[in-house]
């Protein structure tokens, strides 16, 4: 049974896993850190957690008493707190993240738990979000609707892993599992390559008007909805962009190639064909 | 005083300029015609029409007789429409149009209309729309809080003129007066470069992933939002791209080197930069 939960980074997702918990008749305890006092002070006040460790120190301690561990902030710092933890964690102990990238975290895994007296690592990522961070934006919510992958390490899950999988559920999530590098390759698609084109044309746009006030005046919904991803903080998206830097290369310059096709086709029948594509894939959806 | 419009092409913005015209306790007759008998009958039920023109002869009889003419179709049509009225409408009447581009509709304006015994010509461009047209999701409210743009080409407006903007404030626009080539140039930055940005990006994953269930599963909310102009029609666009192909290539290209800039700095500083840039033109807004 599933009675100490311990979420180290109560950023957004974090904060909203303590939430979501509560709300979904979660009676144990939860404990919370975050490097950044103003983050934890905002989870405790909104009832994501119950206490606050007092430092890293300290979150070590209560991560030997917890049953499960939640890692929520960026793929680089997880890879951190998974060295911290491998060896203080054990037997009948889970330890999960909220990454956005898999990989490189699912190898670690590998490496540092599941053995014999170890801990169990389920590597994990809700794709839920919003276009800015931080506790305050925190929501019961958050994940109702939304998928929750999962990319397992053990071919047997252990019972807490089950249990966890099951408060999962009961947030209102879907769950799929898959292979953690089919995982990083499908996310530089449907998650990375948006985030990348929005900020990219978001700073096109910064460097071409700065501060001119036509395209504010003029600038509709297409535009507000296009750069909107542009607004995402670089600390989060540098450990991803590190993490899964080849398949987002390779989206990349797809796109790049594929603009070029459109340009040089505006006057043609290959923009009848590019539309009919587009027109395609948004009719499936 | 206007007492008589005709609106010509009764589609999404067409049968909503009817709607808001009556709305706005516009008490005349209100005539429509659309080569779409479907769009016509729907624009009719709805309530945005009063009658309907028999056919493309009949339409031009009314607009002898209207007080307003709305071109409320893709660019080339509007300029076929500028021919065809051209002979028959005269002094104290307005011609206007609702169309994306306004250089080549400005141009030809100056050469048809405007003179001695002739209609005046008001170009114009209302910055609302939605990603699929047609006259089933027209709205009294579309207009109200977006930017209606003019590219005029008389110095004084005429009276008619004037009571037509006064229309167009009464829908709840605001209104911006711009040189046709600087809207052009504007508009491919903020609406047609978000579009082929779209249009590319779905066309892309249509092309590879097909029906591949994976995509659909796990697409959040980033996906939906930069690939939902992907359902725009290649009938509105075509226009587009014939008659401001050069800004829209020109913004393009800037946006290929831009991704291939960010591309080669997925793991270097510049990738912070790009964030930053990004988020400053986020906070503007």
């Amino acid at each position: 049974m599933i009675e100490r939960v311990l979420i180290i980074g109560t950023g957004l997702i974090g904060a909203s896993v303590g939430l979501a918990l509560r709300s979904s008749g979660f009676v144990g305890r939860i404990d919370g850190w975050d490097h950044s006092s103003l983050e934890l002070t905002a989870a405790e006040q909104m009832g994501a957690i119950d206490g606050r460790a007092a430092s890293r120190e300290t979150t070590l301690e209560i991560a030997r008493v917890a049953d499960v561990v939640v890692l929520a902030m960026p793929v680089l710092a997880i890879k951190d707190w998974m060295q911290a933890l491998a060896p203080i964690v054990g037997s009948g102990q889970l330890v999960t993240d909220v990454g956005s990238t898999k990989l490189e975290i699912t190898e670690l895994a590998t490496k540092l738990f599941g053995g014999e007296h170890k801990a169990v690592f389920l590597p994990g990522h809700p794709m839920a979000g919003k276009e800015s961070g931080g506790a305050m934006l925190a929501e019961s919510g958050l994940f109702d609707g939304a998928m929750w992958l999962f990319t397992p390490v053990a071919e047997q899950p252990a019972a807490v892993e089950k249990e966890w999988r099951g408060w999962v559920g009961c947030f209102g999530a879907r769950s799929l599992d898959m292979d953690a590098a089919r995982h990083d390759e499908l996310c530089a698609w449907v998650s990375h390559l948006p985030q990348m084109l929005s900020t990219a044309l978001a700073a096109l746009l910064e460097d071409t008007f700065g501060d001119a006030p036509e395209i504010g005046a003029i600038g509709a919904r297409a535009l507000r909805e296009t750069t909107r991803l542009g607004a995402s903080p670089y600390s989060m998206w540098r450990d991803v962009a590190m993490t899964n830097t080849q398949p987002i290369a390779d989206t990349l310059l797809a796109l790049e190639q594929r603009l070029t096709h459109l340009r040089e086709n505006l006057r043609t029948p290959g923009l009848r064909d590019e539309f009919e594509l587009a027109n395609r894939f948004r009719r499936r959806r």
